[in-house]
């Protein structure tokens, strides 16, 4: 008889965004005259720009006049390009070192596939959840230990004494996941930090899947946006960015992934790229990214498609420093909003995340997340997102404050 | 040190889509004034019909004018209605069992994740490589034990003998891929097979994963274009869809996979319904597809949407038709082209199929992809694509009748 894979079952949290999408539903079926300030999810409150609106137009027109079929299953050149004379030029990557894909979400999850299975997984607590629950449907997580702990991970704890980010310490990982800024805690790692963990995987021969979604986000000085500022990262890390949030992307779906030809993973006939791992992957699992998408994402890095993105960019970023702001005048503990789009908040009552959500959704009429949902380390915080409209943020802290 | 998954380095033979469109490149730029028939890769050769153009420049409108976001990672329910509304209704889908995804090689691709890693794997002989290729990345493939053979799958052969399509027989396998019409045979199964099939599913307590991509290709009397035309069906298989050939979304992206909730997977604390578990991976690893994509498949499905895709169907039709009779009245051995937009040619001087492919290329100017590709059993076959225009088709006739 067909058997399930037992790994599925070593789950024992559901998965945190479904949950608040459900918890956001509710609230507007029981409550459908009144406003909520919805600082949950992560995700754009504005449209999309001109520019990429009139991109995908111009792609559509093209579609309709002559076929145009599958792309390559890594991207399409024109797309590359761009990314790279804007991002990359400086860091010396070539065409064949980047793949597109639909999100940062599907790479990150599948990246883990080219790994031995017994490669222990270093990273941060909290972090986004997709990090552990795609090793444990792999079965790379190892056995459940302990609530939300596995066996072959090790947890990197960003809390008061890291300043709520992942530092590197002696013991040994193969395969690191970092996000800068850190998705929830909203704190960006320095240039220093970025050395010590680049530092870290040379030392350890491991490498490092640096997620950058929001690095777009980062505005203070010596904290760089791209991990291949950092001299020897180009042989440890491959990055990860995406459209999603620096362009308002969530809906069409792009983002891309920098694996350098360095890169290398020991075998028993000596070591394997890779680049040319994940480009056969990709060749026999993915048929490619949407043209329209890819044309849109072009548009996005032009000139005039920055200077677009930039502006809304800007509006989320107040919004984020707002919150951070608001709650630190009020007395909270909070940190993260400056260089990130999320505030990461102490939840100030002893109650537990979960009981503090229910609390602000209920009395507040704010919809946030609840750090549990990101790791143990997050049971007693909430994160806020900054992904809101100037009068959503004011209202909530408005109505935080007579909490 | 970060070691490889090992597994990755058991496939012994090249992806073989990515090697034709090398093949295409070259031969373009080594003889850029020559007519080239390409009859290779499965590819779109229209444009996008007008209501889906159409549907997407609205869409586009919608979200430079509000704010479309994250979608649900299963998809919409606007889509999912209207795909039971046109297709499903009879076979009692309900909204929860469907899946919307950016391609079926992506939920085939990663559909074995749910299953025990010692599955059995059945498979036709030949077939679309990514049904193996996935399962040797996975590991569920089990070790290559002769050229193309792995321990853990059992092949059906699909040869003169079994009119060459895949026929169960008494051997056991847990995860059973299916293509009906099949590729690159073409030959789709017969109600008569289906049900043989469901029986051999039932009784080995096993799983179908019907990859019906080409299923609006099928005329014949007693051809269901689904599965769940056979009665007992929905407790043992997937149904996977696709927009890619029946509306010429290749660049577009958009499937979808039908998972009953009937259907369970045996685990040691009892039994896990798929439609469970998928969701969970879906929930944790994708992001959604497009909501562009979704909205021009909707239309693809109003009754103009069908009515123009039709027509493009037919004219695929029409040349797959015309390249069946047009080698058969040659004296060649061909099958497929009826219910499929794939000819399966038997190469008639003793070459192996690599051989005649090049000899296609270079003196028919014929560009065809070899049956190797596909499985042991394709080395001395050749498919041909009817997604070609006219012109194409009978150019290509006409050179191959001066070999």
């Amino acid at each position: 008889m067909a058997k399930v894979n037992e790994n599925f079952l070593k789950i024992d949290r559901e998965y945190i965004f479904p949950i608040i999408e459900q918890k956001l539903d509710e609230f507007r079926r029981n409550n459908p005259h009144e406003t909520l300030y919805n600082l949950g999810i992560g995700d754009v409150s504005q449209p999309l720009t001109k520019t990429v609106a009139k991109a995908i137009n111009l792609a559509t027109q093209e579609m309709a006049s002559r076929p145009i079929g599958y792309g390559p299953a890594t991207g399409y050149d024109f797309l590359k390009q761009a990314i790279i004379e804007t991002i990359y030029k400086k860091y010396e990557v070539s065409l064949e070192e980047v793949f597109i894909s639909d999100g940062i979400l599907s790479d990150i999850a599948d990246m883990q596939e080219l790994f031995c299975h017994q490669s222990v997984i270093g990273l941060p607590d909290p972090s986004y959840p997709a990090y552990i629950d795609t090793n444990v449907f792999a079965g790379r997580a190892g056995n459940l230990i302990s609530k939300q702990k596995y066996s072959n991970m090790i947890y990197f704890a960003c809390n008061q004494e890291t300043g709520f980010k992942p530092l590197p310490d002696d013991r040994s990982s193969q395969i690191i996941y970092l996000c800068s800024p850190n998705n929830p805690t909203g704190v960006a790692l320095t240039e220093n930090d970025l050395a010590r963990w680049v530092n870290y995987a040379h030392k350890q021969k491991a490498i490092i899947l640096y997620d950058a979604a929001y690095c777009d986000f980062i505005c203070s000085k010596n904290v760089p946006k791209s991990i291949y500022e950092i001299p020897g990262a180009k042989e440890v890390a491959i990055e990860m960015r995406s459209f999603s949030k620096s362009a308002g992307f969530t809906g069409l779906r792009c983002s891309y992934s920098i694996i350098p030809k360095e890169i290398k993973l020991l075998s028993s006939h000596g070591s394997e790229s890779m680049n040319r791992l994940w480009k056969l992957r990709q060749n026999a699992k993915y048929n490619g990214t949407s043209y329209l998408s890819q044309r849109a994402a072009e548009a996005a890095l032009s000139p005039q498609g920055t200077k677009e993105a930039n502006m809304q960019l800007t509006q989320y970023q107040k919004s984020a420093k707002d919150l951070f702001m608001g709650l630190s005048s009020m007395g909270y503990e909070v940190c993260g909003g400056i260089d990130s789009p999320y505030v990461w908040w102490k939840i100030p009552y002893g109650k537990s995340s979960w009981e503090f959500f229910e609390t602000l959704l209920t009395r507040c009429k704010v919809l946030a997340v609840p750090g549990i949902g990101f790791g143990l380390e997050g049971n007693r915080f909430i994160r806020l997102s900054g992904f809101a409209h100037s009068d959503a943020v004011h209202g909530a802290l408005k109505s935080i404050k007579r909490l």
